[in-house]
């Protein structure tokens, strides 16, 4: 029998923000394997579960995939194939694995290219995305904030390159999430302002852990090293 | 000592993918308080919860609270000043209160505008918003569709007037999900042929409980009665 290939997301960082089901399947799964962006940087998913998967009995191996931040398309492909490598051959062998995902699976994880390449491989093998609760949907709880009310309109968006998209999305949504938003930190926080939605955007970072923050005057992360896990809400409408 | 007031996300429908936090407040508070749009309709958040709330011991009571579907908002602000005025009087005699809600409380949930007006009438109380897997993101999970990826943009919308909005949204975003679409559906249906993507959009109707329906082929729908709780995926991109 071949064995089962979980997608997990395992929440936004508190461990009591997974799900009943996601603790269930990580309770007995015999591999959880985990992505890592460089051999030097923690796993911030394997934290997470780090007791539930110390906690149960037996042996159970953790698999560590580096994935490089890259967007070189040749390096990354070489990662994700090794990786599906990896996990086909402990399916074939009949074992179940977990992939784990911060925040949820289907909302930018690297789990879709690694579900991929492993069906590929191993066909026959069972599929199945557990979702979780996304860290912008723990972040707008953390907050306080509403993400859409109504009829409103929602807009989720990496700042990473074009921010006349973003700009748009300002103007023509009634919320807006802005995702990876460290590197182009000052330029957003310009555009906000001449926007005049500075005041209606609160900066979120590492929701759901100890060093969690909120931030509600953007001005004081002007000129600081802002964390790469950090999310810009913006509502423009009233808190009801 | 006044209570505290819980807005508790349950998620799309599997009492499964509920968090542990949740269960863990559901279990002990003395008091359930769940929305209802109607008298003749079952609350399905209730419905999710069930086993948690009746297999505990004690006497605990269920707050049914009747949300008329109606945007008139004079009738609207009646039913929740009647209804915080019912949570008030819970929280004033230091009982802790747990309203839940389908999927996510900060995703066009009810919970914002409860939460409000029990603020003015028991500022005293406290307030923690519980996150949830909101049903969208649930949805593509299960159709096993990445809702974004990388650099890609998310837009979600209520279709329920302006369907301008929708067709712009289609236009510039790499993933749309749309919600509320029954009313709109065959109109919906239309534009996405126009715009070529008819074969790009999954439906989905009640994510997570037994009778959920995952629907590629949209035309099969066009004619019938969509079921209120349908949301349709438009992914533009490969999957990986």
């Amino acid at each position: 029998m071949t064995g089962r290939l979980y997608g997990i997301g395992v929440g936004p960082g508190d461990p009591e923000l997974i799900t009943l089901k996601a603790k269930k399947i990580l309770e007995r799964v015999p591999v959880i394997c985990y992505p890592r962006s460089s051999a030097d940087r923690e796993s911030v998913a394997l934290r997470i579960v780090a007791d539930l998967v110390m906690g149960s009995q037996g042996d159970r191996e953790r698999l560590e995939l580096v994935f490089p931040m890259t967007r070189d398309r040749v390096v990354l492909e070489k990662a994700w194939s090794e990786a599906a490598a990896q996990v086909a051959g402990r399916l074939k062998d009949g074992r179940d694995v977990a992939f784990i995902t911060l925040g949820d699976a289907s909302v930018y994880s690297t789990f879709s290219y690694l579900a991929s390449r492993v069906a590929a491989l191993a066909p026959e093998a069972g599929l199945e995305v557990i979702p979780g609760v996304p860290s912008f949907v723990a972040g707008a709880a953390a907050a306080g904030i509403p993400l859409a009310l109504g009829g409103e309109s929602l807009a989720v968006i990496p700042a990473i390159d074009d921010l006349d998209q973003v700009a748009r999305a300002l103007e023509d949504y009634d919320n807006i999430v802005l995702m990876k938003v460290n590197r182009r930190f000052e330029s957003l926080l310009r555009l906000l302002d001449r926007l005049k939605l500075k005041d209606k955007t609160v900066a979120l970072s590492r929701i759901g852990s100890g060093d969690q923050k909120i931030c509600t005057d953007l001005e004081e992360l002007s000129g600081t090293q802002v964390d790469y896990l950090t999310v810009l809400l913006v509502r423009k409408g009233e808190r009801p």
